[in-house]
């Protein structure tokens, strides 16, 4: 007799009845959803824990979006890592911990900041025993991430004002040692692998449609389309939500976080915001919903970071020695449309990622009347703002936006050069940062903030500690779904009923 | 027997099950949740259709957030109200339709601004047929709401780039015939007075706790707090949630819309989030939670909107003829803590509220360099701004920001004046436009945008006409409440089940 009938009325935004389940077509102490870097951990830890694991992906293979990252981990802290240790910084625990606390904006998770800055090492050294390697090196110019297979870099805002100010800087972006871009494919390797040899059934093309509910507030199961047909899966323990972020569906990134619409190049592999639907459908509360990651990579080179960005009124708006992604967060709410990066004959070089980020040189010229001109701006809109940069950039200073020294030089060299970095044309890379609230052991919480019973959620189906795009810093959110799918496999694992 | 040891651990985000119902203490066809402008009008017309209509309201009187009000109601189209056509303005049903399209930004629902677009001239005759009287006067100059018991004014941005370029502009905001600020007192005397009249049972000091679920995504009920007892009410055809915003609730207004934090002054009274919980007890979708609005009267007289705002680096950023209310939602996202608005001899005039507003002036000089100095802003800062400003408006254009030729005047007359309008200090008052995702008849969707059965909302509770911070109109709010507060009342009386 198969379920499908009674499971048939079950979605996403409403929980199956276990009532409902005229057999378990699985069972398993412990149901993760989705084999990104979250999920993996999540099982890993929670057959570590002696848990039966069972693992549901929707697509033919592990890595999800994780796969699609750099692979870079943000840990530090406790002196540091060795990596850190050798480029000569020793970073205090509670640089890491400020540090994290203010980036993750007006509504940061102190608790969660709190236990990821005290475990950092610790979560450093078992990826490693997983079988992760780093090379102990670093590079000292600023980069998105590494094209080489080297370690450490500066993968955040540390050095920029305001951070700089409250947390002592140290670059805590560690990449895994992968030649090229896109470390991230090699770290899932890595824990597939592990998954493969842990005690844990993975089962693929298995989309999660709907949470099995016994009782009230508590979770028992989850509802499954394996081979076109419903199945139903017993969690004895608890079901782990690891199904990624919203950034795919377009429909909820309007109703939710519309600043990231205007990216062209949403982040993702599923990350259709079944994850989230499936926690809001029990009573789960989803937090910071607006909240979004975007960025173009316009440096490297570093020099370019001695040019300025004029808005669609030639103002700037920004200090450019921040991270690439929270200069892209403030363009993305520039009035208008358009942005330019302005650059001398000393300054320019050709953005290394140019082709990937479609930045095209808009216009050059022999003074910066005739850039302005050119980029039809009424007279005075550009000149007057490089006239005042180079003024005080002369003195040493960046009084509107403290830019910090050394990345300040007069633009007075030509030819001048404006870059053209329109949000409607160029590669601005975007993905959800709101999702499922949760303890730092990923215990998925009612709007109350009341546990619900059973359930459980990491990564971007989270709302982790990466959850302010004016904040973020690459390496944080595969450190977040690492960690706290860690976290929650070991809950998951300890749960009686 | 009482019901309240089963009813007990529901909660507003865990419905209680209809089989834990031991009895019904109250029944009716409809329940009716807030007694604000959306639940009144929701009661008369539920109790017109034939419906018996309970309303259940937290305090111990009528008025909710909406006799906070001016009382104002946004209206227009059809060629005008009697007001409208007596002031000389045409009003075409479709410069109302696309302009409020527009003022709903990047989530605009179409299908409700059409409905309302159609039927906005009925509604008004509606609201009269109640006993709201509204004169035929109109105020051509700016204000926030006529102080005298005047009717028609502009409370939006019609004459403003970039809205009066894609509808044609009309006043449509009509004030009740009241004298003095504060009309929504006494137009919720008028309905309250009507729903005495009508088949309405009310019940004050009753505080919605739970809803109560029959069956599979169905609302058959409501658990209330009524003299320290749980009760349970059955409502056999639906449930209508009008319980306002969550502007009330830090916590949730930390988790959801950030920005508002920095108003000081929110603008609610019960407003704490509990009927949009309700609605997602049961699988209710909520949507644009990090939309708001937040103002500082910072007009009239009309002639300080020939002076500019500068933000904490000394930039204009928005053309300052627009809403009050969209120059403050884009002062709120400013970089820094500081704004200023800068007038000269022949465009200042005292704030008229200015000390309800908290406008103080900041500073005064013979020169624009003086003014610079005394604010502490970087030599050049102001300065460049305002001789651009002046140079262009001398010309009769603005060419950034686009305040229309009106309102252009070069500021060069001394004394110069700074006035401090710094958000965490000032009279912004602020509430939230996010809530429950509906159809135009009021059924509360789920995220899928399926109706969940028997559940209904309206006004602050719903995600309504006003939906995007940088597009609201006075009057918006009170139209959207009133006027699909009916239609959830006519739709849920015509429930069967």
């Amino acid at each position: 007799m198969t379920n499908a009938p009674r499971l048939a009325s079950a979605s996403l935004d409403h929980p199956a009845d276990q009532r409902d389940v005229a057999r378990w077509d699985y069972e398993a102490d412990v149901i993760v959803v989705g084999f990104g870097a979250a999920g993996a951990c999540a099982a890993l830890e929670a057959a570590r824990a002696g848990a039966r694991v069972l693992l549901f992906e929707a697509t033919s293979g592990s890595g999800g979006t994780s796969a699609l990252s750099g692979g870079e981990i943000y840990v530090g802290g406790g002196g540091g890592t060795l990596m850190q240790r050798t480029a000569g910084f020793n970073d205090a625990t509670e640089d890491l911990y400020r540090y994290l606390l203010l980036t993750g904006g007006p509504d940061a998770d102190a608790a969660r900041v709190r236990l990821y800055a005290d475990l950092s090492l610790q979560h450093f050294e078992w990826l490693m025993a997983q079988g992760v390697e780093f090379r102990n090196s670093y590079i000292a110019e600023r980069c998105i991430e590494p094209v080489t297979d080297d370690c450490l870099i500066w993968s955040g805002s540390e050095e920029a004002w305001p951070f700089a100010q409250q947390a002592r800087p140290a670059p805590r972006g560690h990449c895994p040692k992968f030649a090229g871009m896109g470390g991230g494919r090699y770290l899932m390797d890595v824990l597939t692998q592990r998954v493969q040899q842990a005690r844990v059934q993975v089962q693929f093309d298995a989309r999660a449609c709907a949470l099995v509910r016994g009782g009230e507030r508590e979770v028992t199961g989850l509802v499954v389309r394996v081979d076109g047909e419903l199945r139903s899966a017993r969690a004895r323990r608890g079901v782990i939500l690891c199904a990624g972020g919203f950034v795919m569906n377009r429909d909820m990134v309007r109703r939710h976080a519309p600043l990231l619409l205007r990216s062209r190049f949403p982040i993702g592999t599923v990350d259709d915001g079944s994850g989230i639907r499936l926690g809001q459908s029990v009573g789960g509360a989803a937090i910071n919903m607006a909240e979004g990651f975007a960025t173009i990579p316009w440096y490297p080179p570093g020099s370019l970071v001695k040019g300025i960005f004029i808005n669609s009124q030639g103002q700037r708006f920004i200090n450019e020695d921040c991270y690439h992604g929270r200069v892209s967060q403030y363009i993305l709410r520039q009035s208008g449309d358009r942005v330019w990066l302005l650059q001398d004959q000393d300054t320019y070089a050709e953005p290394q990622l140019r082709e990937l980020a479609r930045i095209e040189i808009a216009t050059a010229g022999e003074t910066w009347e005739e850039v302005e001109r050119d980029l039809q701006l009424p007279a005075g809109a550009l000149v007057g703002t490089v006239e005042f940069y180079n003024r005080h950039a002369a003195g040493g200073g960046d009084p509107l936006f403290h830019k910090a020294a050394k990345w300040l030089k007069p633009l007075v060299r030509p030819p001048f050069v404006a870059l053209d970095c329109r949000v409607d044309h160029c590669f601005y890379a975007s993905f959800t940062l709101g999702g499922l609230d949760t303890l730092p052991t990923g215990e998925v919480l009612d709007a109350a903030r009341q546990p619900i019973g059973g359930l459980f959620a990491a990564g971007r189906t989270a709302c982790g500690l990466p959850r302010w795009g004016e904040g973020y810093s690459s390496g944080t959110s595969i450190a977040d779904a690492t960690f706290f799918g860690r976290q929650a496999g070991m809950r998951a694992a300890r749960v009686s009923r």
